[in-house]
């Protein structure tokens, strides 16, 4: 009898395995230093804290933790998040609240409610691997923008162009993914005005903008500057903002929780959405969260990440200077918040190819061009700063710049320090 | 400016909004007795052991709990499982498994790997709501297929002329969908012979089979009947079954935990899928399980949750025979496990029209039309005797008996007594 074999749906044929993964399973060897996941770092954990609240949970509540909840989620918890959204500015009602197993959960079911195959996001080019995955499992496609010479956010010229573009090859462009605050590969934080300038074009072209904003609260230098949320619920207030929120970064990812802001009527859509996916987030983790909240604690707790970031981050810096072949076509952004930094180096260095020999000599990181959802650039790579030991971050610098030098000096003893022309 | 209104996708408009949770809302007054829930009564929760549990994970392995974990699940949990199936008489190696975020994640993926718009699953009519709300939100459809006269599993001369009607009109058919064990709404348990037939045709239509498992462990009176995993690897091992398995009902929902047996490349393209959907499952919560089911316990748990389940269940059968009218056409099911029975009235009793009736009269329960993705059975409905108490039970059933009594009567003091012909 023939092999009974699965017959896969085009969503599923659309699905590609994270390369990242892939990769990473080379990076499980004990000696290895890693830059390349996008872990917060562990001792910002309050695990004394935590415990406390899990107990009083199993204390005060232990049926309704223990029983199923909720689609829209845990009262508790959503009370307390109006309170630390009221605080931080914003005007929040139940109903424009959804509690999600994380920003994952939303990343998935949004272009599930909006995206009919080949539907089309414009997004920043490049951008979080999760959300193309996504995307790409509904068969829908991202029109990438490239960021401004200054790093402040989308190339408006470019644009203005791209959208056109597509709209005129009869595109159906949907919504705008972006995630202004220390973007993730990129580090890049959105400058008010082009914040000012996104939401006016996302007024003029009708669309909605999904602000994805897992990095938001971890700004360690400068001043903070209003989410579209804000700046268009105190302004025009048209509601066409999605803001997705979630506690992996600010308290830990273990918890798997998150949240979305938004106006009602996709919030309900939304709602529709995970009764089928998952029918609640786990009750428990969530009433664990809220009593978490209800001790005050989380301020401090970011500020306290917030300090030990910046730390990690100006001596990964210090490291790059240190060690790093100094060159004009050797160069890495400076975040002023988030967890990773990009590091772009000269256009002949394929940093896949790299990987390998990276790895032998101990170091990895993460392949720029995973962050591509088309023709990506390959002499790129995201280096995370804020899981690793001070220790570490030297040591892995010093291997990173040593495989690097490598490259560049293999380059250039080639035939007769051939040069092959900018751009290909 | 005009508002900016949101253009849902085809996937979103084939969304509906739970009927049942709709019509729960109306039992949310203190003193209903609710028969509506699938809920899992409180008493049978672990709760100082679960507290115990979690505080082992806090004193021993805090930092992994906290942070990101693989999507194919924690390592623990999984060793657990592993053993957990063994000693049930299963061969289960890790590429065969994968944890999801509870049933209801496997039952939203597996439609998202298998169905393209307009493909079909076979499944039971009636079905468990959650799994049409899912393959609906694919714009999958259902063939549904009646039980047999004895309730023992598919009417198998239904399922073929339904099949070839479906293959002849140029359906694609990707997999069969059923709950041998106690089905959701029936309670339903398919015999050994059904069970035998159903892998038969499988094979002879390489099929694969989603056997949804939430309930077998819980069975109450008579002898356990081999899964169709079970039997497919004694047997033919043909690898076409894929069987759903979570803690919602032998532990606590509350947790969201699941697992799902399967095939190695159908449980990587699920793995692919998770990647998407949510990362992972909380690392905390998989090892808050792992860490209960080291102690041992969940077979002593399992079988205290039976002995309350059999009580409850003879009790309201009991209370069904002393309160309800004495008629032909008014039968339910005495199912030897699970947490519901299905009752059956008069025809022209609609169960939906009731509702509110019965409620006025502090009393609920599921209109079993929700349980029919086409041509609802109007005049049936589900009832939970798992999570009320024993008190509950009694005096909701009598409720019930009243309100169904009052239908009876009104009918037949109707113009003359006039009956409308069966089937309409």
């Amino acid at each position: 009898m023939p092999d009974i074999m699965p017959e896969f749906s085009q969503n599923a044929n659309n699905m590609h395995k994270s390369v990242i993964r892939e990769l990473l399973k080379l990076t499980q060897q004990p000696n290895i230093i890693s830059f390349a996941g996008g872990l917060p770092a562990p001792e910002t954990f309050p695990t004394k804290d935590l415990a406390d609240a899990a107990n009083r949970v199993f204390q005060k509540n232990a049926e309704t933790a223990l029983q199923y909840g909720a689609t829209e989620g845990d009262n508790q918890l959503k009370a307390e998040l109006i309170k630390y959204e009221t605080s931080r500015g914003l005007h929040v009602e139940t109903k424009n609240l959804l509690i999600t197993s994380a920003s994952q959960q939303a990343l998935d079911m949004i272009p599930k409610i909006f995206l009919n195959p080949g539907d089309c996001a414009l997004a920043e080019r490049p951008t979080y691997l999760g959300a193309i995955q996504a995307i790409q499992s509904y068969q829908g496609r991202i029109i990438g923008i490239p960021s401004s010479n200054d790093n402040d956010g989308f190339n408006m010229i470019e644009l203005e162009k791209r959208y056109e573009r597509a709209k005129a090859h009869g595109d159906r462009i949907k919504y705008i993914y972006i995630i202004p605050d220390f973007q993730n590969p990129s580090g890049i934080c959105w400058s008010l005005e082009k914040r000012k300038a996104i939401l006016e074009f996302s007024y003029r072209e009708k669309l909605f903008i999904v602000e994805d904003s897992p990095y938001r609260e971890i700004r360690f230098i400068g001043e903070e500057i209003p989410s579209l949320y804000e700046l268009d619920q105190k302004g025009k207030n048209m509601g066409n903002i999605i803001d997705l929120k979630t506690f992996s970064k600010i308290l830990a990812p273990g918890t798997r929780v998150g949240w979305i802001l938004g106006r009602e009527d996709v919030i309900q859509k939304l709602v529709t959405a995970k009764q089928a996916v998952d029918l609640c987030t786990s009750p428990f983790t969530q009433m664990w969260i809220a009593e978490y909240l209800a001790t005050g604690k989380l301020e401090a707790l970011i500020e306290n990440t917030r300090n030990i970031y910046r730390e990690k981050r100006n001596f990964m810096l210090t490291m790059l200077d240190k060690y790093m072949p100094k060159r004009y076509d050797l160069t890495w952004t400076k975040p002023e918040g988030g967890l990773f930094l990009w590091i772009t180096l000269p256009h002949y260095i394929d940093t896949e190819k790299m990987f390998y020999k990276a790895v032998e000599k101990q170091v990895a990181y993460v392949i720029g061009s995973a962050f591509y959802f088309d023709n990506p650039e390959h002499n790129s790579m995201r280096i995370n700063f804020s899981y690793s030991s001070f220790g570490q971050i030297e040591e892995g610098v010093k291997r990173l710049a040593s495989v690097i030098g490598d490259e560049i000096k293999a380059h250039e003893a080639g035939p007769r320090g051939q040069t092959t022309p900018e751009g290909i």
